[in-house]
Order: C-alpha cells, then structure tokens, then sequence
C-alpha cells in the first residue's frame, strides 16, 4: 500500500504569526503522525502555546509513547503548567506500521472526518474537552485497521468559522465529498477545502485555519518517499 | 519571496529500515529547518543513532538555540555517551526568517551544494569531521542572504555510493545543473537525483540515500502554505 498525507494552512488575515502549529513525525516503529495544535485566542502567545502542545506530544511519540498517552501527558503537563486556566486544542493522525493501523486521536472539540470505501464519510462521535482544563481528560482515540481506500481528515476550527463574517458557513462533510468525487486524492482534499474557505471569507481569513489529510491507497509496500513543503517568504 | 522544499529518501536495497533520518521543524522564530543525519553502519543500530541525533538537534532548535550550537550540542552529547567509538554526519538546511538568512550547517563529510544566479552552482568547501568522533569539533556553517534564485542541496553519502557495485559513479554537481536547467525546481532536483541514483544502481540501492533541496523563488510574501508526503506502507 502506500500512504499520502497533504497539509494545508493559512494564518488569520492580517497576522503575521498564526496560532496553529503542525508537525510531521516520523515514528520510531514505522509510520508517520501528524500532529496539529491550535492554541486558544490568537497571535503570538497562541502559537507559543501551540508549540509546546505540538512539542510535547512530538517529543513523546519520538520516544516510542503511545498516542493517547502522549496526548494524556501534554495535558496533564499543561495543567499543571498554568492551573487548568490556558486550552489548546490537538489532533494527532497516525499511521502505525508496527500496529498496522490508523490511530486518530483528539482533545477538544475538533471534527475528524473518516472515509472508507464500504461505509463513506463519517465524522468521528464524541466530544472531547479542551487539553489543559482538566486534571483527568481523556483525548477521544479511535483505531482502525490500514486498508487501502482509507482517507482521514483532521482540522483546526478555522476552517468551521471561515464564512462567520458574512453569514455563511462550510459543510466540511459535503465539501470533502465533493472534492474526493473531482480527484480522489489527499492532497485535492486539503487544498480544495482550504480553497473553500479562503473563498467563504472572501481571500481573508478570520482564523488560524490548518487541514491535515490521509490516504491510504494501493500500491508497492518499498520503494522512495518524497516530501515537498510550499511556504511564502515574507520580506524584511 | 516563497521557498519550495523537497525531500526524496530511499532505504538501501532489502533492508526494511533504512539508517538514514529526516526531518522538517518549523523555526520558533519563523522559517524552517531541514535535518539530515546518516548513521555509522546501516540497519537498526544506524537508524536508532541517526535519529537520535536528529532528535537531539530538532528539540534544541526548537528552543531558540542557533544551528551551529545545536550541532555541536548534539556532538559533544554524542562524544561523551559513547565516548567516541560512535559515529554520524549531519547536515541542516535551515530558512531563518528573523535573520533573513539560508544556513547551511553540517558535520562529517558531506557534501552541500549551493547555486545563486550570479555565481552558479559550486560546492561549499572544506572538510569536517563526522558528529561524535572528537570531543572538540566544530561544524561548518555557512551562512548566505535569502535572495530569489538561491538553490541549496544536501543528502547523505548513498548518492556518493551510487553506481559502486558495478564501478560507475554521480556526477552531483554535472547532474544538478543538468536537472535544474530542465526544471528549475526543488522538486525536480531532489526526485532526478534519485532518480540516477536509483538507475545506476539498476534499482538496487547499495545505501541509503536522502537528499534535501531548498529553493528560493519569487512570490507573495503571504499566503497559504502546503506540505505533502508520499511513502510506501508495507503489507504485514
């Protein structure tokens, strides 16, 4: 099989310094997690925040943690830090070779939406509480075997808000739908509904908005990997 | 201005986990950084050393440590856990948003290529030692203005190693100007040079190979940012 993940992201309009963080990992069994924090308010003490989240779990997975632990150690970690008194949301989207599986994980109230070829598009049920308000959070995990078809898709609540200034909204569901139907590809989904949104407000965002994409597919188990990161240079 | 980053890795021909690591960290201060480390040996002990040592230098740069002191940080920790008898080179491609600079560091003999349109391609000179072997040793770094144009290319020995087993050998720097008058981008020159890598070594790696280019083009200074990833998932 082969696996291909697709980011997209795009800062608040007019802020230099976006609040969402995202890191790609490779695991030390195999695979790969992306790992996407979006830390409460927005500006600089936002992606600080953010970072520490994505550090944290980053360097716990590096380390052989599983992820809901990982993910249960930044926000006791967290809540220790500061009281109880300072939120980030988190996803981590994994690919586990070792277990063979796909392994979502969540804290706060973050949609990921899930395809397989026998059951379509689902969001994933549950709400889960804000990592660092509370002494004994549990993140949400969901497992699910690697097979081929499989597409996961996770997000900061960016892409939720994009229309908010102008009463509109995306349905993130009939969107993903839409654009796996034009080009059943990771990389088509994440940018198509970064696209959306950027459209919905107009080429300026109202949030910190991050989109991360799985997909498993067919394909040679060996062979290359390849890794391409588009980003703007602001000048000085 | 935009960067493109692209990284194109294979592992050496039937082993399963290559000695090779890469990875890609967002700067605290803005910008990113490519790490690159190639283990001693190959198989399980190299990988778990070469990602110890990327591991070592991502979680110093992102604490603010400059490139440089983070590779000797990762040298002398080296030095001292093994006392010396443990080897590994090391190259970071590092965009620096807040100096506005491209700096390339590397310990061990690795070669780095740079090309700006007024001065072409050349090889950054000098010899240094490999991370780890010496309780002293300092890391060459090389430190240039951002400016569109400007190309910069690493990768570990195997594209050195190349064509070995049946006496032929990669022309790097011929093959850079080569790829890069073809297609002037990241992309292009990180996948063609593994590319002939690969048909040298008539699809049978002898090594493992990762190569790491960096460029800076014109464009928006803002705008959204993109990332994807490709690999092979082994079946069970």
């Amino acid at each position: 099989m082969h696996l291909s993940a697709a980011v997209a992201k795009v800062n608040k309009w007019a802020v230099r310094q976006g609040g969402d963080t995202l890191e790609a990992i490779e695991r030390p069994d195999g695979g790969i997690s992306l790992v996407l924090s979006d830390g409460q308010r927005s500006g600089a003490a936002a992606k600080q925040l953010s970072r520490w989240v994505v550090r944290k779990v980053v360097t716990e997975l590096a380390e052989g943690v599983r992820d809901g632990a990982a993910a249960r150690a930044a926000n006791d970690a967290l809540y220790v830090l500061h009281g109880g008194k300072v939120s980030a949301t988190l996803v981590i989207l994994t690919v586990d070779l070792a277990a063979h599986a796909l392994v979502l994980t969540r804290f706060g109230d973050l949609s990921v939406f899930v395809r397989t070829p026998e059951e379509g598009l689902h969001r994933l049920p549950g709400e889960v509480p804000s990592l660092g308000f509370y002494r004994h959070a549990r993140p949400a995990v969901e497992t699910l075997p690697l097979d081929s078809g499989l597409l996961a898709c996770g997000f900061t609540d960016g892409l939720i808000h994009a229309g908010s200034r102008t009463g509109r909204q995306l349905d993130v569901g009939a969107a993903i739908e839409e654009l796996w139907a034009a080009e059943p590809t990771a990389r088509a989904v994440a940018d198509g509904l970064l696209e959306r949104a950027l459209a919905l407000d107009e080429g300026r965002p109202v949030d910190d908005t991050s989109i991360a994409v799985l997909h498993i597919r067919e394909g040679e188990g060996t062979g290359p990997r390849h890794m391409q990161i588009e980003m703007p240079v602001p000048d000085v």
